[in-house]
């Protein structure tokens, strides 16, 4: 057997079990008995303990260096050249250094569960101010050129640097917040909080009903993909031809059918990567922030745009008997609102909860943010860019679960996606002359198309900023996304 | 690490790689979307993979060698004596060996299914030769005492013989034959099939509830436990603490409730395995028989007793409106009918159709009878013991998947459940003095309760045989079953 046929057997197994580990995880969030938790979690890490060994065995390791120095293809050079990055990141890090992250985050787990239920940070300061420590010590053992923070970026975002980030949301962060006074000074800006239906007047089994609907006409069809509840909602991929997706139904609302049209945006991608890639690294998406574009793509720009709304507006009205008018409930769906939390915030608001976070992220890292800090300046710029004054933790610094889990620098994929898709919306637009007729049909396999043919063929084949600029012209950019926010919330709102 | 220490956690990742496994078995016969087979083909055989290397290793082998001849408490004697049992069967049989015997028989998997289809035996037949062939051949690898089909049946049945199981056969076989001749002679006899309720009477979810309600009377708490609709009925083992059954609804009928009630009887032994024996060989059951028991205990003794339907004609009665008296409802849950099809036949008959599977196998072992003579012989001994010509093969000799599986020495093993069943109903009674009282109040706890203290609560501690030994004062006897079927049907046809 040849060197690279060896690496790609290996690669195979490698996948095969990530997948059956991912089965446990979905199965874990839908269908477990509850006494059965504990037993799962020791069949998760066994076969996640067997994936580890594997990536950082010396056997591959060395397979992979034999390989970088022969004259392969172009694309299993960059096969080798991709595995190798994930190979190297994941030999950096001492064994030792691992098992105590594991073990300070299980313990920060709880201990923010508890701070967050308490709504006292000072349950969870110690902890996270170890995990700060530990991760200040992982970007020293991964190496970085000019950022700590690049270190941790870098696991998520392949590529990306804290420079670039930092550039653009500091563009971005006064142009946000301009419009935010703009919108609030408008005589059409409501305050109140009303909600989108009547009590009971959406049941369970008619949402579901939607939420598969507006799946499958996004292109999940029955035969290799299906629809789930589970206490979050998340798209996980069990194989090329099974990728699934969850959503959760909150009372009467649109909730489970908008977090569907997002998932469904993930689980698009995952079922249009290159069958000629499986089973090796290049069957993937390059970064988060690519896999967050294709949500955000489907949730924001399609899914809260006039043109889809002009469809789905006379489903909704006939099984919810709504009386408001199409142009209220357009409204309603993108009323723009400072709210406190992060995952129920609307387009306009949504990155600036992002800059806040990547901001003390970026000080932690750097030292000039002390953990203990973090409470008061978490407050002090929420005002200022939000115009609130947060009255409790648990709405403020405690609300995400990411720094209990260690992660860091996860916070800005969201926002480099929710840009991205801005970008590749002008780009889909310019390209699908007829895509605003599509959308009104409730049709959407123009578009899908063109986002296989355009981000979502390359896999992990070329870097998530390569795509965007092959797709789009150009790189990394919010110019698109202000714009977009400008002229959809200018005409909602009437601002002159 | 001691050897001991060494020796469990190997048995223990060996259990979590099962137990993965046994998920994405699960899943493929519950949820999975059907393009994603193939992959999930690909996930199972990785991990049983993983599980064969780890079983014949020798690292596994060495220990256990070295353990076996020190000094070590009870239990640990056993379980090393069984897991050696085990893997010295494994490790008995050559690689290339393995590797034929799985080719030839997904051949023959797909043969039997074309032949089954087109009722011709001729498509199979030649597969079915090949695979006698290597189940001879897998005899002597394995080695016998006195029969090559010991061999065979000690895979599902350890400690069984040949002999034993062809004396209780040669002994129930013409009592089998001369009761059901009694009924059919009786006035009450009546060969009509005519279907339980009428059409359109039973709905999907009302089948479902009544399924519900009975797997959680004989104890499959929903925190534990859960019920599924699959194409087959089964029951798997997740964890200690996360036992599944699946079930089928099938038109108007009681299929879905009868097979639940098997299924839950083999759930509840699952669930009732000591914990103090997890992670280990231990934590199983002895035999495939006994664990048959189980089921038929359940869906037999109790779920087609009078006592039983006491409690549960009047569900039925509200929900599908039957206008059967108490009576007929009941004589037409225990029709006795000689049909063709062995997974549809009553109590009385069931065991002639494993008999006369028997017969065959133990002939194609022997060499008396060849694998082109089957359907003739079939065809005739069904005549001579069910009274009735086989007009098509597919009803006939072709209609079970085991022997495309190169299961051979299996189908006993219902026979065996079966027998066991009625000796453990016997001793039941003769301990729970109010059993029938409980099961007319549908309260199953007593029941189960002597069922874990008698029967589970060993594990595979002790034999099958000695389980019952111990239980009902004697070993595998046909005695009691013949005696309950007697009892029951003389009831029903009231025979002279």
């Amino acid at each position: 057997m040849g060197k690279l046929e060896e690496l790609k057997q290996l690669q195979k197994e490698i996948v095969l079990i990530n997948r059956s580990a991912a089965l446990l995880q979905w199965d874990l969030e839908t269908y477990l008995p509850e006494e059965g938790s504990e037993g799962r979690a020791e069949q998760i890490s066994t076969l996640s303990a067997m994936v580890h060994d594997r990536l950082v065995s010396d056997e591959l390791y060395n397979l992979l260096r034999g390989l970088e120095s022969e004259k392969l293809g172009d694309i299993d050079a960059i096969m080798v050249k991709r595995l190798l990055h994930d190979v190297e990141r994941e030999r950096k890090l001492p064994r030792e250094f691992v098992e105590e992250l594991s073990r300070v985050s299980s313990r920060a787990f709880s201990s923010w569960k508890k701070a967050k239920e308490n709504n006292d940070f000072g349950i969870f300061e110690k902890d996270l101010e170890n995990i700060v420590e530990l991760k200040k010590k992982e970007a020293e053992y991964v190496s970085y050129r000019e950022h700590p923070y690049d270190a941790l970026i870098d696991e998520y975002e392949e590529g990306m640097t804290t420079k670039k980030v930092f550039d653009i949301f500091e563009k971005l962060k006064p142009q946000l917040i301009n419009l935010i006074k703009k919108i609030e000074a408008s005589p059409n800006y409501n305050d109140k909080d009303e909600p989108l239906f009547a009590e009971g007047s959406f049941p369970k089994e008619k949402q579901f009903e939607l939420v598969k609907d507006v799946s499958k006409r996004i292109g999940l069809d029955d035969s290799v993909s299906r629809v789930d509840l589970a206490p979050h909602p998340f798209t996980i991929s069990l194989g090329s031809k099974d990728v699934r997706i969850t959503t959760r139904i909150v009372g009467d609302s649109l909730y489970s059918f908008t977090s569907t049209v997002h998932e469904a945006g993930h689980a698009l991608y995952e079922l249009n990567l290159p069958e000629k890639f499986e089973f090796t690294v290049l069957h993937d998406a390059p970064s988060l922030g690519i896999h967050e574009s294709q949500s955000r793509f489907w949730e924001n720009m399609i899914g809260r745009g006039k043109s889809f709304w002009k469809f789905y507006f006379e489903k909704f009205k006939g099984l919810t008997g709504t009386n408001k008018s199409f142009e209220e409930f357009y409204k309603a769906v993108n009323k723009v609102y400072p709210g406190f939390i992060r995952t129920e915030a609307d387009e306009v608001h949504y990155c600036l909860h992002i800059i806040l976070r990547f901001e003390l992220e970026k000080g932690l890292l750097e030292g000039s943010i002390k953990v203990k800090d973090l409470p008061r300046i978490w407050n002090e710029k929420f005002k200022e860019y939000f115009g609130v004054d947060v009255s409790k933790d648990s709405e403020g610094v405690l609300q995400d679960i990411h720094w209990s889990h260690a992660s860091f620098g996860y916070f800005p994929t969201y926002a480099i996606g929710t840009i991205y898709a801005a970008q590749i919306y002008e780009a889909m637009k310019k390209n699908v002359h007829d895509a605003e007729e599509q959308i009104e049909k409730g049709e959407f396999e123009k578009i899908a198309k063109w986002l296989k043919e355009n981000i979502h063929k390359y896999g992990r084949l070329l870097l998530a900023d390569e795509i965007v600029q092959k797709a789009c012209g150009e790189g990394f950019n919010s110019d698109n996304y202000i714009s977009y926010l400008t002229q959809k919330y200018s005409e909602i709102y009437q601002l002159s």
